[in-house]
């Protein structure tokens, strides 16, 4: 039998995959799993996106351009202009899903044997989506007893070598929740600048801030227009997961270009998911308002609630909707696995993210988890009973 | 600025992509060009499919299961049997198009540097994933003189190397729409098991058969079955090019893992494009046996045709919607170009692909263009017309 590729052997296993079929076998023996684990929102899609999905009225579902349809590319950048993103149509490429976006961002940007710097934790894909191009990652760790703030530019600069051709930041940030200060995002800057590297910047919660303070997209950084790569998504602003459809945007002429080979060669965005994102785009400030409000009340809930709880400590997320949270116990893996497999109250349990997958540094994050608060408060609820149950009864507890 | 990779300023320059702009700017000067350069058919989506996406009544437009949808693999499952395709529902992986199949492969499969074998013309996207996963693509040409049927075995054993890694076929072929024959699907079979080699088998027109004999599929091939990486599509079947939903198929186990990881970080094919096809499969054979004598009798005219004009010659296309025809010109690049250009009958061009496209052995097929019978036979009529007075018309004409 051939053998598989070694790039495929590299890719980062996901303790949520390993755990996954322990969350089916519990429900399977009747046991009611809260899961805190994805990134998944149980709220609705805007009505304007699926009345759209009932009007679509056509009889062949043919091909959209590469770059995607050009009405849902103009309703982007009047989008971004909201945000004071000053981007134009031709600025736009649509892709399928965030995902997309950040594997065409590193097959245009990076060779085999490249580098980009990313804080860690991070979202475990960009490490998979650079193992894709042959690229490294390299991480610089933030600690959740500085509340996740940047590392020190310094740091940085130490890791930058003839190979690094950019900074990867996620703004607000998954799994973290911490939000990129103004002071943070200029000394960014001024990196990118000096390096001449890219700047890849994952913005698909900028709808979910929470400090008041004006949103910084990595757009309005001034000097490095032309370095910015913006990874975007429709996915959680509209809980429209499924439909696969986001953004990437640069006005790097070269890029662009380089780009949009990849886009060609994949031939189209998918077209339904792109009639939906475009009418959902138009969705009311009503149901944005809505949507925020809902999680700034389950964030309030939640950190409370976590913070109460003896040995448990996170710091207050002010975007997104995650947070990484410090528990008592001598190995974060192991009692997730242990939720799962052996406890339950009154039959309830909870899946949790083990923190060990977000950081590439050996032993960071142990005693972590990321919790994501997508379910409903009353959810919220039982779930932090089950895990205050659980932290007194696991065998492995630290107090 | 900082500098794109140099993967993508290797990415093909594809011949159609330079030549868009021209047919646009024929179109505004109120020219009718008939594009019989892609692969885009004018047929309905099947209205099973249809009624599916107008039924869809969901409040979330959540992520699938990054394998697909169950019932879809279910519904695909019972699909290939009917065509003697003997696969389990955990062979099926769903991706968003044939193209993601084909990526994933590739980067499942392959490490940069290693090789894979693919008779040539060819469709030139293979070559921009090979490129994308850092692999090369080593091609065997084969010859319109020869109605572009498998160059011998020797040829192939020629090329094979310790970094060889797998041979692909696609069959029924785009872009000759050659068909195997089962002497060469066996010699295909022996060279790939003497060398422990991957099969990548593009067969996403299958249903488009014109010769009575029963349809091949490498799954077909006894003593391989660990080896085939079967590649697939709905869009050409079910005229959903937009849907962007296709298959990868295998039965080796780790290979199966491997593509699983690239699907996980992508999280998800297109949900709303599986409702569709899976819908789409069930659409009555009336639907498919139309779709089939529709291209059966515009194959007949097309080929009848140009056969018909002084200097041309296509082999009869046994599969697929396309054909390579062989054009009294100097340059078949140069003639596409003036068509839309220089060129029109009545106020009618046409729209070519040239050839050059599908080869990468420099000077291979300079008098060749591709062809796809996806339009009308009254277009199809009106499109020769117009090509047989260019070719009295074009300076660069050699006869």
């Amino acid at each position: 039998m051939p053998k598989v590729s070694e790039r495929g052997t590299l890719m980062p296993a996901s303790p949520i995959r390993r755990l996954a079929p322990l969350a089916s076998e519990a429900k399977e023996r009747g046991i009611n799993v809260f899961y805190l684990n994805i990134g998944q929102p149980d709220l609705p899609t805007p009505p304007e996106g699926l009345e759209a999905l009932r009007r679509i009225d056509r009889t062949v579902l043919e091909y959209s351009p590469s770059d995607g349809l050009l009405s849902l590319r103009c309703k982007l950048k009047e989008y971004y202009h909201r945000f004071n993103i000053d981007v134009d149509v031709d600025d736009i490429i649509v892709t399928a899903g965030g995902s997309e976006a950040v594997l065409f961002a590193f097959l245009a940007c990076l060779d085999p044997g490249d580098e980009i710097i990313v804080p860690e934790p991070a979202y475990a894909n960009y490490m998979a989506f650079a193992i894709s191009a042959g690229a490294k990652i390299i991480t610089v760790p933030s600690t959740i007893d500085d509340g996740f703030s940047l590392p020190p530019v310094e740091k940085f600069e130490e890791l930058i070598t003839p190979r690094t051709k950019g900074i990867l930041i996620c703004n607000p940030n998954n799994p973290t929740g911490y939000l990129y200060t103004m002071k943070e995002m200029l000394q960014i800057r001024d990196l990118v600048k000096k390096y001449d590297l890219f700047l890849f910047s994952d913005e698909v919660y900028r709808e979910f801030c929470y400090t008041g303070a004006p949103y910084i997209s990595a757009f309005h950084l001034p000097g490095v227009e032309e370095q910015v790569v913006l990874i975007d998504s429709v996915s959680k602003r509209y809980n429209e997961c499924g439909i696969r459809i986001g953004a990437l945007i640069t006005k790097h002429p070269e890029l662009k270009k380089n780009i949009m080979k990849f886009c060609q060669a994949r031939l189209s965005p998918p077209l339904l998911g792109q009639i939906v994102a475009e009418a959902s785009i138009d969705t009311s400030p009503g149901y944005m308002l809505e949507t925020y409000n809902e999680y700034v009340e389950r964030r309030k809930f939640l950190i409370d609630q976590l913070n109460k709880i003896p040995g448990c400590y996170t710091p207050i997320p002010m975007g997104a909707f995650y947070t990484v949270v410090k528990l008592p116990v001598d190995d974060a893996d192991r009692f997730c696995e242990w939720c799962l497999r052996d406890f339950n109250l009154n039959g309830d349990t909870i899946f949790m993210a083990p923190a060990s997958g977000f950081y590439t540094s050996s032993g960071m994050g142990h005693d972590e988890v990321r919790m994501a608060y997508v379910l409903k408060k009353e959810d919220l609820a039982r779930a932090m009973k089950v895990l205050a149950a659980a932290l007194q009864a696991y065998p492995g507890r630290t107090i």
